[in-house]
């Protein structure tokens, strides 16, 4: 038996006394490692598995740290982590406390930029490249970006400042033709070409953009990756290098099925094969009411269409481009382009849901104010993983969009409580509002097992009382109000509590609050959300218009960056979870 | 003396009954009417100029309003709206209850979707490309883009998008050379490679994306213009127009300084001389405290960037450009781009100034959030018209910032009350403030002739006393804090208030807030943004978060889109303005 490599390496130092030879053992080690560990810790398994040759080739050619390397969205970036001095803890990944899923600054000097969100790694390395510049540093600047985050529109602008720069910048296209889901676009299609040789190498997009272009390589051929970096080393300028990979590379199973295996959960490592969970009589996910109810309306309402920017799987709009392909679209890591084509949809009379995960609606802010709410177009947006989402962290969590969406004019905010209510606003919103509006949603499981019961229509603007109490009102929004009725079951004074579900956080109910405010002395509102400027905030600026003098405590995310960890264990750190409800309510 | 054609024009069915001779008259006659009434009543004249003879050529060819015209920015669009009934009415141009100064759908069917901010025309013309095939409607769609547009991420979205589709879009890209600053970045120069022959026509940029690429022809030939658009009404799918044309065409002056001559105020019709006005003892723009100021600054610290998303003129950063020309970046129309790039900088120790408009910081929310903000890197966004902006109306009010910003943890955000205070504050930001700064200052004139004062470093978080008063305590935000003043000369209670100027909105003077509340029964906040979120709901929090019973009134813009008008117009729409604020504080 060969000693094992990987189990002398710390950091990439020790990396670089291996022979080229030792590389390939190394690889396979490496591999081996993320399996074994992410088969049991779960985590995003494919695109790190697809990188284990560049990630051992970059850290041996170039001097990182003090050459600079980003990892464009940085799921890939496993394997830099356990080359770079978090082998040792790489178990704890994804979990409280433990590890990043991404790379981040605070982590490692060999994170030297934080990511998450896709697309942002060529601007990055530029300023990097351009500050190194200034200051005199003979530094290397890498961007490894993959092909679906290079389509993005900041991708774009990041390469066409780069080229009218003499910036020290390597972009390395790490081109596994598929993101979570496969890539799409007209450039995905001039890459494939590309790649089978029926483009021109001469005269490319890249080179038209000033690069100095090579490739296209084989990723997995180690020796070749090396040599082709070692040249591109001495190469002045911006360059651009196109490498072939596959995503799941070494394990089968996850070359076989790229989707399922972006993030497989727990998995047997020898044969690949996902444990499934017992899922026989669990409420449905959010997403699924979502995926399964669009495509129920669309079956009734010819105007109906569906957009998702690269989250067919993620978002279940993969029910309704399989149902009705000419109706949905998946228009690739372009939120600004998706929603401002959902508004020219609109003008026509198209019913168009566009869904969005809520951190990745901050891409098309501008989108959703100028080119929707300002012409009040009714676009119906669908904010996927709203709220605390888990383990992908501070870069992923979608607790921002009640305080950015509520400030917009025109705006209709409604936050489902229950499965049924998500189902019955989907229906309501395609009857025709007149108004965008906003719904926000939760990552996975709800409460209501039966919940595909006839559609009933939404008032707009009204909130409901759930449970009727003595002294104080809780005002939640949304299926956060779930915890509070969780936390009702296990105090000795839940006759004290009312509970008013304000799903709409715009239009709010304000012939509701009036009487609200009048009845109760006291009032807790409950959001999973940022405490500043979201839901709590629109009812103690009615408290204030109105000048009602009621005690308000305002419940929710509190005003900092929340890491990873589950969602139970981050909204008992924003204490939100029931337990923390519990002893909150008992003091009253 | 010919009859004027213009005259009997009402609409572009009566454009169409012309021979193509008349329309060479027309153009003259057009262009005369824009020059007639831009020269007295302002407005954007050279963009407009350039697209007479393609405004006319469009109208006459397409069957408009049933083919569907997307003018991308919209302030080229001035002939346009000449031609499609609102000739009588041009006079009116972007005053308080006129027409607007870019395309809106409320104002007419010819106006298909509503712009101002730039390169979305793709994206909502393929939207009503997509929708028309749905429906059956055999309509053309047409996007009429600026080569600084079209070089935005989300242009370059919506053609990746675009490409793989068959739909019925014809992109024309209006090619000048120049935004409203010279365009830059690579594909520029690649376009203007094309231009001079240097790049072979076939297999290029736009051809890779999968369009039927046509041109450059020449876009003040009325005859190739008319005759490439009927050959292009005939062919299947997407389709490209590269049109080459100069800005301020007709306008000797406005040819030869196309920077000034973009909106340059009232000048002579037959000379083209601008009117001076008077600007001898003017207290100075915001714009050139921080232009001027920043220059001072690099020449002390070397580490100081300056950097501009296509608004080096707007912003003044024209004056670093010129003093440090490596250290200054135009980067294009490229928000999302400017920001990340900076966070990469700062990440090298550089000191960033980042300066976008407030209404384009929106195009970047995510960046400020997921690259700067989170990794809590000490960018300077320098917020250039934030507030209310006057004349360009709805889709540039800045108005919005407060709010998206005051949720985002990690982030100081300033409103300086005059132009010391921004030099101040530009000063003490590049000491290092271990966070990102948010510094947002408005349009136009401050009050200060003599501001070039020694810096003073100023403490973060901290309020000031500006008047002491009796009962009633004024909180206002920054500059619209003046309007306070000048009321209290106009009042005769104005005993009974003391102003306070909380220009940090975050974070806040608790510990003056607290005397503040214990002292004071009444509280009013003023700012220069939406009434939802910003300063005064930080003020509510505060007050429901310690329990303060005091009454809290709150001053600012209403939760509705503004439409255009002088500031002063549409501060007193928002009761915000001097007299406004005399009516209110009397009544106290």
């Amino acid at each position: 038996m060969r000693e094992n490599l990987l189990a002398h390496i710390e950091f990439p130092s020790d990396l670089r006394k291996l022979s080229m030879n030792q590389l390939l053992q190394l690889a396979q080690e490496l591999r081996d490692f993320i399996i074994d560990i992410v088969s049991v810790k779960e985590g995003h398994l494919g695109a790190s598995l697809g990188v284990v040759e560049l990630t051992i080739a970059l850290h041996y050619v170039f001097n990182t740290p003090q050459d600079l390397l980003v990892w464009d969205v940085g799921h890939q970036a496993y394997g830099h982590k356990i080359l770079t001095g978090r082998k040792a803890v790489f178990h704890t990944n994804r979990q409280l406390n433990g590890i990043s899923g991404f790379p981040k600054r605070s982590e490692s000097e060999f994170d030297t930029f934080g990511v998450g969100h896709s697309s942002t790694s060529i601007s990055a390395a530029l300023g990097m490249a351009i500050a190194s510049q200034l200051k005199g540093d003979n530094k290397h600047h890498i961007a490894v970006i993959g092909d679906a985050s290079i389509a993005s529109g900041m991708a774009f602008e990041g390469l066409n400042h780069a080229g009218v720069t003499d910036a020290n910048l390597l972009v390395i296209l790490n081109d596994n033709a598929i993101g979570i889901d496969p890539s799409v676009g007209a450039l995905k299609n001039y890459l494939t070409a590309v790649k089978e040789g029926k483009n021109p190498k001469v005269n490319n997009m890249i080179k038209s953009l000033n690069f100095d272009y090579s490739g296209p390589i084989d990723g997995h051929d180690i020796f070749a990756v090396i040599q082709e970096l070692e040249r591109l080393k001495k190469v002045k300028g911006p360059k651009f290098l196109h490498v072939i990979t596959t995503k799941g590379k070494g394990l089968q199973k996850a070359e076989e099925d790229q989707v399922k295996y972006h993030a497989p959960g727990k998995f047997d490592k020898i044969t690949g094969e996902i444990h499934l969970k017992e899922e026989g009589h669990l409420p449905p996910k959010f997403q699924d009411v979502f995926g399964l109810t669009i495509v129920e309306l669309a079956q009734q309402n010819e105007k109906i269409i569906g957009i998702t920017p690269a989250m067919p799987t993620g978002s279940s709009l993969k029910f309704m481009m399989h149902a009705f392909p000419k109706r949905a679209f998946d228009v690739g890591i372009a939120e600004q382009h998706a929603v401002t084509l959902s508004a020219g949809m609109a003008t026509q009379g198209m019913v168009v849901f566009c869904n969005i995960y809520s951190t990745f609606l901050q891409r098309a802010y501008d989108q959703v104010i100028h080119d929707v709410a300002l012409q009040n177009l009714p676009v119906i947006f669908c904010l996927d993983r709203a709220g605390l989402v888990g383990e992908d962290g501070a870069t992923h969590h979608g607790v921002f969009d009640l305080a950015y969406l509520r400030c917009i004019p025109n705006m209709i905010i409604f936050s489902p409580r229950n499965e049924i209510e998500l189902r019955n606003i989907l229906y309501t919103a395609q009857l025709g509002l007149n108004h965008p509006i906003a719904i926000r949603y939760p990552r996975g499981r709800g409460e209501i097992v039966d919940w595909q019961q006839p559609f009933h229509k939404i008032e707009i603007g009204k909130a409901t009382l759930l449970k009727k109490g003595a002294r104080i009102a809780i005002l939640s929004n949304g299926f956060i109000g779930r915890n509070i009725t969780l936390a009702f079951a296990e105090i000795s004074n839940s006759e004290s509590f009312s509970l008013y579900d304000f799903s709409f956080v715009k239009p709010m109910d304000e012939t509701l609050l009036h009487s609200i405010f009048n009845e109760y002395e006291s009032i807790i509102t409950i959001e999973d959300g940022t405490i500043i400027g979201g839901f709590g905030s629109a009812i103690v600026e009615f408290k204030s218009k109105y000048n009602y003098k009621n005690n308000v405590q305002l419940l929710g995310v509190p005003d900092e960056f929340i890491e990873q960890g589950t969602v139970e264990e981050l909204q008992q750190y924003s204490e939100i979870n029931v337990k923390s409800l519990v002893s909150i309510l008992s003091s009253y």
